[in-house]
């Protein structure tokens, strides 16, 4: 790996899956996505954790720190069951909480569901990292990056990482004028 | 009361009623919307406490961990003022805050007045109990319980508590397919 | 300055700002915006202040605890980099956060741009003050405050603050009944 390429830490979060009792959709489902919607060449950096706060918060600081993802998307534990703890890792590790991505995706799956307001989703920033929490089933994913995605390529700018670009088809990007880079 | 039998927890906050100063009406407001909302047999257990961080507290505590209460509703003291302290004690006793409750009472009274954005009401989950604040107002006790209950019934399944029944003609509780029990 | 004089702290956070490298915008914009709305007489404190959390706090504490201003509002350092920490400031002085005024600020800018998600503008209470958290834009400092201000001189008269009455044609402050003081 270079060290200028690109990564994205792809981290589903399951107990099922991890004891092989449950095949990991979301994870695959992230990746579908982000295939579709980056133009910017990237790499997936895929990680499968039981829903245990210390083994979660590994795997973050490993992807931030080490791995150096720009973005960590992750799927799965953010109910209110109590082994849902993926928010409660993603607060610990970051030095700011974006309350906007929670608000967000809770407002666009409650078109769907009304138990949307159960979900705790959030995203948050840690150094160089943006660290966004999805959800488990494979259509709420992609609903959900829909909805905030367009957002991503210009909070990753601001916290000094590449600077992604979108296949406008699937998502458009928003960055203001002084931000974009055009050639 | 039997072992299996449902309860639920009625809390009213309100310094004035404490001191019989005023007519505790959230209390009754409270009770008469789930009874008429929900078909399952359950017992409430109503508390009157004044507008104290650590007496709400102490009766969070007895109604989650003595009363064994799957579900505690509190009306009054979410507001801005320096004795509105509900959110508070909840926030402390809470191992899990479920922001989407809040977030949604908040966008419903939205449409009735702008001072909605001045209400802290939250949920959270204590061990086996969701406790869910809602305002000091009846009228707007109902719209808010209108807007969140219908995700009550299957957070409560997520806890482990008992299998609640609504009457669908007030509210519908949506579950997914996999969770619903039918003869 | 008279002892019952209504004071209102508006305080830029900017890096460039304090260094000259940039024109002032945020505080002038707030100030033109308070200018309109309200009809009580009142008193700008105006403050300049780098990106530096303890200096944010220190202004804070100043314009609440000595010059006892009624609301506090803060233009800039709301976003997702390094050196953005006014949220963080207000937090830290604040008694009480009021989640709604941040969930409204970011429904209403979102109709804007999706990158309105990245914003962490908050409000809170800190004793007698309210602090309110606005962008840097001056468009968007307008936005934000045409959606939060029908609530705010209720919100003052909660925490024990002067009567705040507005200019009807820029905004309708909303306060129930009993809370009216009509001649």
């Amino acid at each position: 790996m270079s060290e200028t390429e690109v990564r994205i830490g792809i981290v589903t979060v399951s107990d099922r899956a991890t004891r092989g009792e449950y095949e990991d959709l979301g994870g695959p489902a992230m990746i579908d996505w982000l295939k579709r919607a980056l133009i910017t060449n990237w790499q997936p950096v895929p990680r499968l954790v039981a829903d245990e706060q210390h083994e979660i918060e590994a795997v973050f600081m490993e992807l931030a720190d080490v791995d150096r993802c720009c973005l960590i998307v992750t799927s799965g534990g953010t109910g209110p069951a109590r082994r849902d703890v993926t928010p409660e890792a993603t607060k610990a590790v970051c030095d700011k909480v974006l309350e906007g991505f929670g608000e967000q995706m809770r407002s666009v799956s409650l078109h769907h569901v009304p138990t949307a307001i159960l979900s705790r989703q959030l995203a948050g920033i840690r150094g160089g990292t943006l660290i966004i929490n999805l959800p488990g089933k494979p259509s709420a994913i992609s609903d959900c990056l829909d909805a905030v995605f367009p957002a991503v390529p210009y909070c990753i700018d601001l916290i000094e990482g590449p600077y992604l670009e979108t296949n406008e088809d699937i998502v458009v990007a928003f960055r203001p004028k002084h931000a974009q880079r055009r050639p």
